[in-house]
């Protein structure tokens, strides 16, 4: 088998035998086939397309490229949550918790933020001594303490997409449903998960800002996770504005804990009452997607996925007392209001925007190398259908440096979208894919 | 400007300026876009196309990023002819003298043989002492003397050629009309030519097999030589099966003489005396191609361009006494018949698989790097349309070694297609494309 016939069978539209995968991806992982060749088959693989059985051929040649962690040692189901990303989408935090505490087991391999998204592991190390590179040792210590570990991707995991990655990135091959299938699914199935719920965000703040395009990727991932084996679902949710008040790090900390408390804002709450119910059933903890929804409501109202999270932190080296006085973590020195130019309803918000305002601040990268400025953020103060007055506050801005600040508040005042009618009210979960055992 | 900007317009079907051409070639030409980047480039220009001012572009670019042949100090109009390549495809040895010795310079820079097709540069170094790497000094001077030279690609000439060529061939880029007109034309307009004749082979044991493809490719090059205010011409010609008698690398020399001496195959004499005939008229030689063809004639008929051809051996350091006595040149040492299994007309071959049965026998290259024997060739005896006997001879093998005699001569066999009726006959040049003042 010859790499430049691979590329040739692709690039004419070809579909490759799994054989034919495992070797590009094993031989591009091991060095034997250049990079040249790997960028030219992905630019072939993005615009001919790939098959189901090509994604999962793919996914299983990354997954293999590394090792899946053993958690036979610990008792009982596992079960995680896939985000794909959006602005102020923390339910990560939340519903690992409640899950946890109703006894599954939770062993989540978390990423950055990058662009206009947050990421999970950036929002973790806003509580001080929090420790989110763990040794799989550790990992398994912490999960068999209190059920859930939030850790970084490790060399071990599926580093053939790592390597892929970085190569996607510059070559412009980062936008195809399958390849994205085969990234994420080969690092969450590398966890030793028996289940996984899906969140495919939707709308102006998503990756995937069609639905159809959502459901596309939903599709293949649900189907790439019950070919392996894996009971899966998939959430389409609705990312046309943010999840929940606060976007940026230690304010969606703050807004975590408010949830875990049974306060905090009703989407947010929604959202992750949702997503542990669906982690529930598939996890084989309740009978049906109702009564996990009991079992999550439970966590929240007996206090007992609050103190799972308050347990994690101190297993992973944070100072738990966050918990109980949030204003130990980062903030920051300065606040300014984006006012509303003239009253009427919220029509509409360009949120992805809003992530790249936070970005301006300090609160997001550009670039993988880039530092987080975790107390930097946004907390938004009306939602899509809401009434504002003239002059009325839409969105403090906690920042601490002035360079970019009239730029990024220029962007947020410009992202929201003010008339004299109410809109329309859409649902926040728009669609469910999957779920029925595989 | 960003490479990766520049791959993602492309793989969505965006057009380039001229300025992101450039800025592709020339960065890629000195190291800054490394080869991971211009192959994914590469594999979205394939697939998504480029357009004739993209073309016309990447071809200046090419050549931009070598130095033209300055061939002011000679006197008359400087003309040339490509082929894109075939089986026995011989006429540059026969042309290049014949235009000569008419008054025009040809200052040929030639290629190697690849997979099938054979290569001028290998066959005239049959010819005991011929030196194809001549300085660009040297190159000059044999031009001055006799009116023609003969040398193969420097390192001055498209630079960006090379480096490109070397990553399509292992990225399966390399089928795309764009790409091959760029790399055809940067390298013969370095030469510093006043016009062009292309010879664009079509059918079976040519490149562009489907004659649509030929015509595309034809209209491109034609159009990107006029747009750069080069006269040129292409004619689609049949390579349905080997032109001429014989195929190889000594024997082609020999059917060259043969035709430069008033005799040889009436094929190979027709299409040398024609595109001798475009080139005298596009180089202002003649007043007409009809005139050009009569030229053509008496430089054949008179002897004086088998004499430019003995003076042009000699100045590049070959033994001009092979003209006299072709025995000089090397042969292969034993000979074997491939007969017709039965009786009846030949209705087609697959001539391609000629050329591969040569190179098996060691008279061509599957890579570059490998070598070549001179001697061993392949002789044909009948052409589509001759009817034969059972058991009579197809093809005489001239061979050195019997390591894949069986399966070259195998081949051989296969390649024939003999039925009961006589085919319909077709001409031997199809199309003229261009050809006026451009």
């Amino acid at each position: 088998m010859r790499a430049v016939d691979l590329i040739r069978k692709k690039r004419d539209a070809g579909k490759h035998s799994r054989e034919e995968i495992d070797f590009l991806v094993s031989g591009y992982t091991r060095g034997d086939i250049p990079d040249y060749q790997m960028a030219a088959w992905l630019m072939a693989a993005l615009l001919r397309g790939l098959n189901h059985a090509e994604i999962s051929a793919l996914t299983e040649a990354m997954l293999d490229s590394g090792a899946v962690v053993d958690l036979s040692s610990l008792p009982g189901r596992k079960v995680d949550k896939h985000s794909t990303g959006g602005v102020g989408d923390k339910t990560s935090l939340i519903l690992a918790p409640i899950v946890a505490a109703g006894g599954l087991t939770v062993p989540m391999i978390s990423g950055r933020g990058l662009g206009h998204t947050g990421g999970t592991l950036d929002k973790l190390e806003s509580i001080p001594g929090f420790n989110t590179s763990l040794s799989l040792e550790a990992f398994r210590r912490v999960l068999g303490e209190c059920g859930m570990a939030l850790i970084g991707q490790t060399a071990e995991i599926a580093p053939a997409d790592k390597k892929i990655y970085a190569l996607r990135d510059s070559t412009s091959t980062v936008e195809n449903i399958g390849l994205i299938c085969a990234s994420i699914m080969s690092k969450k199935l590398a966890e030793g998960i028996d289940a996984l719920v899906l969140d495919v965000k939707t709308g102006s703040g998503a990756f995937m800002q069609k639905e159809e395009d959502a459901v596309q990727l939903a599709e293949v991932m649900v189907e790439t996770a019950q070919r392996m084996g894996k009971k899966s679902v998939a959430l389409i949710t609705d990312m046309n504005q943010p999840l929940g008040r606060m976007a940026g790090h230690s304010n969606e900390i703050v807004e975590c804990i408010e949830v875990l408390r049974g306060t905090g804002p009703k989407d947010l709450r929604d959202l992750s009452v949702e997503l542990s119910a669906w982690m529930f059933f598939l996890g084989e903890r309740s009978a049906s997607v109702e009564q996990g929804r009991h079992l999550a409501e439970k966590m929240i109202n007996s206090g007992q996925a609050l103190e799972t999270f308050r347990k994690v932190i101190e297993l992973q080296g944070g100072d738990p007392r966050i918990i109980d006085n949030t204003s130990l973590l980062p903030a920051a020195r300065s606040q300014i209001s984006v006012v509303s130019p003239h009253s009427g309803y919220i029509r509409d918000t360009n949120c992805m925007q809003f992530g790249i305002a936070l970005a301006m601040l300090g609160g997001g990268r550009e670039k993988k190398e880039d530092g987080i400025d975790h107390g930097v953020g946004l907390e938004f103060h009306k939602r899509i259908g809401d009434h504002v007055a003239s002059d009325e506050t839409l969105v403090t801005v906690h920042y601490n440096s002035e360079a970019k600040l009239k730029e990024a508040t220029a962007l947020i005042a410009a992202s929201f979208e003010i008339g004299e009618q109410a809109p329309p009210s859409g649902p926040l979960i728009r669609l469910i894919i999957g779920g029925l055992p595989g």
